[in-house]
């Protein structure tokens, strides 16, 4: 049965907080009317930053696991509400017979052309790359977060969410932004899918806060409504009246 | 690799929940401490109230279909945030290899013995009667909702919840309680993995709502935490520098 893929647990919360993005991105009044969806949550997966750091386990064989388990179950599209893991994004593509989205390719796709945008992140994707490549290349010019201080509150603020202090994190991030705000950024890049439960409720004139948890969710929903998998039966059963 | 699966998708919002709620329940610190959890989100299963009103088509065949899958994947405890699902336990109790909690079994489990409640549950779970079963089997006396006035409001609750408007259904879940109360009940059981959507933040001096998800929830978490699921790799892999 076609369904969506998705490689999960990186970190829990953030798993829980796409597919209840996926679920709100649904145009449905009544369940059927939803997207089939196969999470495999894995927490297991060695962490992904401390590895591009060069202080931890490689996670790359952890992932592939997860995505030989989607694989085999037959989805029709993969997705990885973990920005960092990205950073493996062509080893994982190769090895994966359903196309993967990329999280920071959908990010970028749903700004218009330009403008400037500081990119909140895992020091691990900051170092890689990825994701400010993916902002350029949409024409954006792209600040990082000061190592030495604003980063060290990012941070912060996605080991509290793994935590499970949201409320914590967000008293973190009202203060990041405030901060940010009074040098002229305006824009941010949420680009670890911690951080969307991090800065939940927090909006300002002026401010805008671009969510990569949820645009990844929107591509995978638009291709999964596209494909039809919701109008597709698990089973063929005849209509009867079961005998309770 | 052994996990914790979850056959979701009725509806889909109620298995958003169960899944926030397993990460709530688990003592964590960072992600790898969580458990590894298998979701199989199915909404095109025929609905199960119709089906034991005998207006629908059998849900039977769509719930073996997930539970093959997740029996598959090598999942080692199967849980279903749907309750009404349970009229067919036994059925697949019987063809899985996984051991299946039981939601109305989690649920008056909780309950210290005795006392008086009202269930709230699907018009399907009350003709069912397996819920009201195992309450009774507590020790408990079960009122159920006059089906001309108060369970229409119960169905209300339900069907806002999986039209994604859980506001205007906390709405009506308040009303109820307030009825309810007049009337000296004091302890609800919600018995749809829809209505702690319908009664969140909904909290009074006196009143008690014994949450089936959250119960579910619990003994899938205890389970997992017992069996040591969180303390395995995914694959074996040495500690070693990633080249990034």
């Amino acid at each position: 049965m076609p369904c969506l893929g998705v490689l999960g647990g990186m970190g829990p919360a953030a798993t829980v907080d796409f597919m209840s993005k996926l679920v709100a991105l649904t145009p449905a009044s009544h369940d059927q009317e939803h997207l089939p969806v196969l999470v495999a949550s894995l927490p297991q997966i060695p962490d992904r930053s401390a590895a591009i750091l060069g202080q931890g386990k490689d996670p790359l064989p952890a992932l592939l696991e997860g995505l030989r388990l989607l694989n085999q179950a037959g989805v029709g599209l993969i997705t990885i509400p973990c920005a960092t893991s990205h950073h493996w994004y062509d080893n994982l593509s190769a090895q994966s017979k359903a196309p993967i989205l990329h999280i920071a390719r959908a990010t970028a796709q749903r700004i218009a052309q330009g403008g400037h945008a500081m990119l909140l992140a895992t020091r691990g994707t900051i170092a890689s790359g990825f994701f400010r490549d993916e902002l350029i290349a949409q024409g954006m010019t792209v600040e990082i977060p000061d190592p030495e201080t604003e980063q060290i509150t990012v941070d912060d603020c996605i080991r509290l969410v793994k935590e499970g202090r949201a409320p914590s994190a967000n008293q973190l991030m009202e203060r990041l932004l405030e901060r940010a705000d009074a040098r002229g950024i305006r824009t941010f890049i949420l680009g670890c899918t911690e951080l969307p439960l991090a800065a939940r409720g927090i909006a300002r004139d002026g401010l805008t806060l671009i969510d990569s948890t949820l645009e990844l969710a929107r591509q995978a929903v638009e291709h999964g409504l596209r494909q039809g998998w919701n109008r597709q039966p698990i089973v063929d059963v005849p209509m009867i009246d079961h005998p309770g």
